[in-house]
């Protein structure tokens, strides 16, 4: 190994705490990063991915939350001063069940939450409803996805404490929101809060600048859910200063 | 925060770096626990285990490796130098897989390997295919579980580094391995090892003690997998120290 | 084979057709049988339970609705003139997927709808919102399994045709609901009707006998969905008969 | 409805027998036609097909079996003389499984047997294991699907009826079995005979006419499996004569 330090040992050096996390309770206007299983986000890049997350997040005042890799959680969890979130949580209780996430294992790992029913992990209605009532019991925060207005409106009856949709018409499309009919953002909005006017909604499709997240603000999201923009950007810094100036 | 420090805080101050049980191939005769998800496995008590195990495999220098909860594999792989399995991984690639575990991050995360199809986890052949060759590919060690002498035989055909096997006698009925047909433990290992003579086999049921190890040892087990009987016990490295005995 | 025709000779003498049950919507109040996977309801045993169920129907004018064994559905639809149900559907377009059913399949068969998201084949959120909406579109109706009040009200959202609740009280401890807290029921009801005020509401847990199905009626549900009581019992006609009493 | 008879009530003006299928074992060599859930395959036009495939069969002496929609099996069976099987089966006891399908329900129907382990419909290891034993006391025949030689090799060892594979070179790439490199399917046939020396092996991927099918018949495999390049051509009769001719 080098004379140089690495991320991980740079950050270690600071001193090291299980749940330096927990309790750091994500506010609004938020950018949450799904750092997914991307080959550029684990290990040693997983670090300065979260080093990058909390410089920003420091020098800038915004807020900015991560989920890192399932495994590195509660690694990254015990180096970083910004909220941590599981990618995903299973539905049991603690007991006999090899490899999966329970909420208790999550809160020891000093996240703040988890991301919940995923496009990539969705999940059955009985166990989001079972994430979301158990994590409040823990003080943990659930963040749960969604795909349309209907399922939007459903998964507010279940009280999740964000909900991040993803407007069909924003996925796949490459289109951004601060181009399209300002309605769909603006109506998918109203009617989440119609349901459960405390839950917090998070813009979770066609982001990718300052300008996206400045737009999505100003239709009425409290924030942006973003994966790979980020990720894999050459640069990751330059990408997450230019989209925390739509924060303001 | 009190003056005494925690397990993991005394771990650390030795120094922590990623990777630290890479490479570390676990050798035989031995002693795999499972922490499954349990109550008794995450967070601090999951620190204190991991610290018993590397105690327990320093002084009577027996092969022990640890499979840590799945949030926490890379915090734990990190702070101690005995192998860490992951307790599952899924059959996915690097990319946009919210919430899955790739080879890569686990072999990222400083583990040795993986278990694979645990009963309370089965997966898809064709994933544990996938999974075993891949695993190859990126000298991670995969020991896959099996409920029958057939199944054994067939995920055998596979070739993974090992095979786990659970005799239904053994199961359920609480009967010690040390106490049953002696044919049973000695056909499944004569099964699976006419298939693919390289393969390693653990016996993965009706342990809980020295003398359990002892008998599946002289039945040509190349070593056990085992749970709640460390996990659970009030005096883990008491349990422990009697296992290792077995093995001698 | 001897002279004696089987139930299903003798119902085909009759002539057959499919989609015999097409348009057959169900009028309230309803009493809908799950025949399950169960041995009892299964080939000849499967025609004879479908034509008790038309044959009750037709003497007492009782409105009776059927979910026949997975593989006889269009068999079944084709015989009786009563409507059947799937058990289950699967959110796939028609297609490439071996072994699904798809909605288009079902309407087909002759049924009238399907079963959605029951206790022992939860579905996710997503595919239960698509399967409702789809199913619209073709005339089918879905009735759509709950298993508490957060969820009864976030399906409710969805708008199927039906929610069948299955209040926690009531399953397990084996309570019948005519013995209960009528709150029970009553407030299951309320908070359904108070997100969609068109939606039918059954009863789907802790019914068996007459007295029963008209405690969950007076309670405000619009029929019950149960199983195991008539699909096991030895004369399953005259429990059909008591529990249709409970209708009037 | 008009004066013209649909192709189920000409079939069924003949008599309709549950179970006509039973013990109506394939032999080899075979041509199996998985129907899918296509558009194509479903209520009456799946009644032309199935007539079709008889007809076909009568005609040529040909070994034609058939896979019918799910929902439909029952119903097909009981009006074909030629060997239906599953398209899929589940890996439960028959009992409270709403909406699955038990190897007792495939008999009842009539079936011959299932496909196991489509590429579409994956299952696990102890379940595949499961199905093939539970299928051969019920005198039920499976077909598995494999997906490359290592995993047809290890589910030779639980000893299926017969092993369809879909050699990966054949697949997605459009080859034609007559046309590549003939090795590809003789070591796969070679490799699931060392095995197993019982076991029948299916092409399953590759054929589309009756040159394919000399191919691969000339190459080891005991028949075909095909399933869009009969159920959506324009003339299904027409490429299966073609088909078949290529087993003479």
């Amino acid at each position: 190994m080098s004379n140089e330090m690495t991320a991980l040992e740079e950050i270690t050096e600071e001193g090291l705490g299980i749940g330096g996390g927990i309790g750091a309770k994500i506010e609004t206007p938020v950018i949450v990063l799904n750092e997914k299983a991307y080959a550029e986000s684990k290990g040693e890049k997983g670090f300065e991915l979260a080093e990058i997350c909390e410089e920003v997040a420091d020098e800038t005042g915004a807020n900015i939350a991560i989920c890192p890799q399932q495994a590195e959680l509660a690694l990254i969890a015990s180096v970083v001063n910004i909220p941590c979130f599981a990618q995903h949580v299973d539905a049991v209780e603690p007991g006999s069940h090899t490899g999966f996430t329970t909420l208790e294992s999550v809160k020891d790992a000093g996240a703040a939450g988890s991301l919940v029913n995923h496009s990539e992990h969705r999940l059955k209605i009985a166990d989001i409803e079972y994430i979301i009532k158990k994590a409040a019991s823990l003080d943990l925060l659930t963040i749960v996805c969604t795909n349309n207005i209907a399922v939007s409106r459903a998964v507010a009856e279940l009280k999740p404490y964000a909900i991040a949709v993803e407007p069909p018409e924003l996925i796949g499309t490459g289109q951004a929101v601060s181009k399209v009919d300002p309605g769909i953002v603006e109506n998918t909005v109203k009617e989440v809060k119609e349901v459960d006017a405390e839950s917090i909604v998070l813009c979770g499709a066609g982001v990718t600048n300052g300008e996206d997240v400045r737009a999505a603000i100003a239709l009425g999201a409290d924030g942006v859910l973003l994966a790979s923009g980020v990720v894999k950007a050459v640069d990751p810094k330059a990408v997450l200063l230019d989209l925390v100036s739509g924060l303001r």
